[in-house]
């Protein structure tokens, strides 16, 4: 029984709906009437609009509060930055660090611990208009991963380095870190990342971890493994970080910032820092009418196995956007022949789909930007915020999926 | 001006024409000869069949015999497997182990050094049947760096670790190197990995490096960095290792492994561990007519950026099977919006492709396997060798592109 929840808006006309919809539920046929409305509406310039999230997963209500605080600060940060003319890819990064530095989110301070009681972060970053990309995965001492991949971003950008060397668009590790601190990004002591909720949580999925492996001692090894309950792992908590932008201009870029699971083994890299896989965004070019941006959170294994974000962005070329969303989060990621041997498939996706359109006769040759943004979810719970330049008044979204819209996957067409 | 190379062949009646095809040429017309010849031929099972290659890169000549013959051996090691009833996956990664295992490829044993002179390797596998993948990125001290890969592959197929946890497909650095050795591969020093030949390869482009570096000293730093001569580069040797198998009943895998570019930052991981990127295997099914299997070699950040492996799988449905990866070559690969800034596109494929055919009426029910294998290439040089289960009789290629037959891109249709 897997439960998606969905939800889809389009900048100017559903500014003041999104608080209606809360908790969401699958929306199946709530596009259709957004659609027409959006319709009868002339698209004009927003500005640039930035949509975050502080991670797919399972939530406690109780912390909803300070998720929606940080959310609103990160699109606040993004608009600051496109309002004083920053493309993109610059506002993108600035929402992340307001998410990466909330003690309440798993990215950057506060982050999960692993196997050994240690931080180890992952993070990326791509440019729509570009199309550069640059990440970190497993790098420690650092308080801001995310500035260290949007750092190897803008340096692949300048060319080769030395004797025609290529510079890297993926560091991880003791290199990641010594590359970073070698180009100005100060180190942190990774004892100060670590916040009293992330320690007790450590301590707590410790115990559970020890508990479980006693009493599977003496099972079968493979029974062992697949009987371990869903409801006492430590992944329960898959609270990564994102965001979308598309600034005055119309270009897109997308980020990613995580963690990682609760109790990983050293050295493990989830989604955040694969390509394709934590975050997307491609500015539209001949083939492709729209500019899209995605961002991932939930399990890593299961979206770098489905490939989601860049799944979802290929999917948003299709003229019903929430319609496409709903089929790939169905068909590449729930239903998908990637995870067929997995009973539950856990992530959440968040969307920007962008297009010119001539809103006057082509002699006044006046455009604007058509701004459509979208989330959907298999987890728990999800919250996203988003912002746009124009008026600067930000939205935040609680989601919880309600057990009884919980549907079981190929339920939908 | 970027050259492109190209083979295909399909198993039975192609054995014996390889030998003619060196130095192979853009064999533009040549498909089409050998698709009619396929098609008046009664496809069988061949029992299986391997495909390797030595790498994609710049490759004295001198080297060709040792190249050739580290093929062989990793083919027959392949082979030896398949007779022996083993998987697909279990083949492969016995062709990387001989591959790695040879101090002349750029992969395990003799890796290229980085700019701290250590050996840090990058690989992964992917299993066509289960569609599960394993990875290991910037790992030192293990002479094998594809065993821990697939040993990452066969844990995740058990399922679920203690307390529920997901178990990783992606390690890197130490955590890597410590989760090989808790999972019984035995470390290697790190000085044991490097070879006469790596270390004055070290020692030669750490000079060219220092020589490159002071004679840009007073010059705009942009420009510095866009005018090095790519023909100096310390990335001048891209040998990569792979292969691509598919075993007696039908399934495909593939591999890849790499020391990565010489002088490279430390932690940099290049596509050899980037899913999608380094290789890709993938059975049949419903929505696939065939199964198709690819490894890649050449420069990591071109081919992570393009996705190459998953790029030319998915082609691969296509009928036209040589014309599918000649056309993903150049519109994925050589004219790619997401290289639209580089100067030369540094790649090479080998691909394999299988399909159940009926060869007798459908009361009989007797199905053979269809093999195709196929390689492409824009770099100078690429090595590759091939056999088959059946005959045991291996081809050994040696590619280079001559001056002659260097085209634009886009020079074809």
């Amino acid at each position: 029984m897997i439960g998606l929840s969905s939800y889809a808006g389009v900048m100017e006309s559903l500014m003041n709906s999104a608080e209606e919809q809360q908790p969401s539920s699958p929306l199946a046929n709530s596009w259709s009437k957004k659609q027409e409305s959006s319709k009868n509406q002339k698209p004009k310039s927003v500005g640039g609009f930035v949509l975050v999230h502080a991670g797919a997963g399972y939530h406690s209500e109780s912390k909803a509060k300070e998720y929606k605080h940080v959310c609103k600060r990160a699109c606040q940060r993004a608009v600051d930055q496109l309002k004083a003319g920053a493309l993109a890819v610059e506002a993108v990064a600035a929402a992340l660090v307001e998410l990466e530095d909330s003690p309440f989110t798993n990215a950057g301070m506060g982050s999960n611990l692993n196997l050994s009681g240690e931080i180890e972060c992952d993070a990326s970053i791509m440019d729509g208009k570009s199309l550069h990309y640059g990440a970190v995965g497993s790098i420690s001492g650092i308080k801001n991963p995310v500035l260290v991949a949007n750092r190897l971003l803008s340096e692949a950008q300048k060319g080769k380095l030395s004797a025609g060397r290529i510079p890297p668009c993926f560091l991880v590790g003791r290199g990641a870190h010594d590359w970073a601190v070698s180009h100005g990004i100060p180190p942190c002591l990774s004892e100060k990342m670590a916040t009293k909720f992330s320690l007790s949580a450590y301590k707590r999925n410790k115990r559970k971890m020890e508990l479980a492996e006693k009493m599977d001692t003496g099972h079968n090894q493979t029974k062992k493994r697949r009987q371990s309950s869903e409801n006492e792992n430590g992944s329960g908590c898959l609270d990564t970080v994102g965001a979308v932008v598309v600034d005055l201009e119309g270009n897109v870029a997308a980020a990613v910032s995580s963690g990682g699971l609760a109790m990983k083994h050293s050295g493990r890299v989830g989604q955040a820092a694969h390509y394709g896989c934590g975050c997307w965004a491609e500015n539209a070019c001949n083939m492709n009418p729209y500019s899209t941006a995605v961002s991932t959170s939930g399990c890593g294994e299961h979206l770098i196995r489905t490939m989601l974000a860049r799944e979802c962005s290929a999917a948003m070329q299709s003229e019903d956007a929430h319609q496409a969303l709903l089929e790939a989060m169905q068909n590449k990621f729930i239903s998908s022949p990637f995870l067929a041997s997995e009973d539950r498939v856990l992530g959440g996706v968040i969307v920007l789909r962008c297009c010119r359109c001539v809103e006057a006769p082509p002699s006044q040759n006046i455009q604007g930007i058509l701004v459509e943004f979208l989330w959907s979810h298999t987890t728990e719970s999800m919250c996203v915020g988003y912002m746009s330049a124009q008026d600067s008044k930000a939205k935040m979204v609680w989601l919880q999926i309600p057990a009884a819209s919980q549907r079981c996957p190929g339920s939908r067409g």
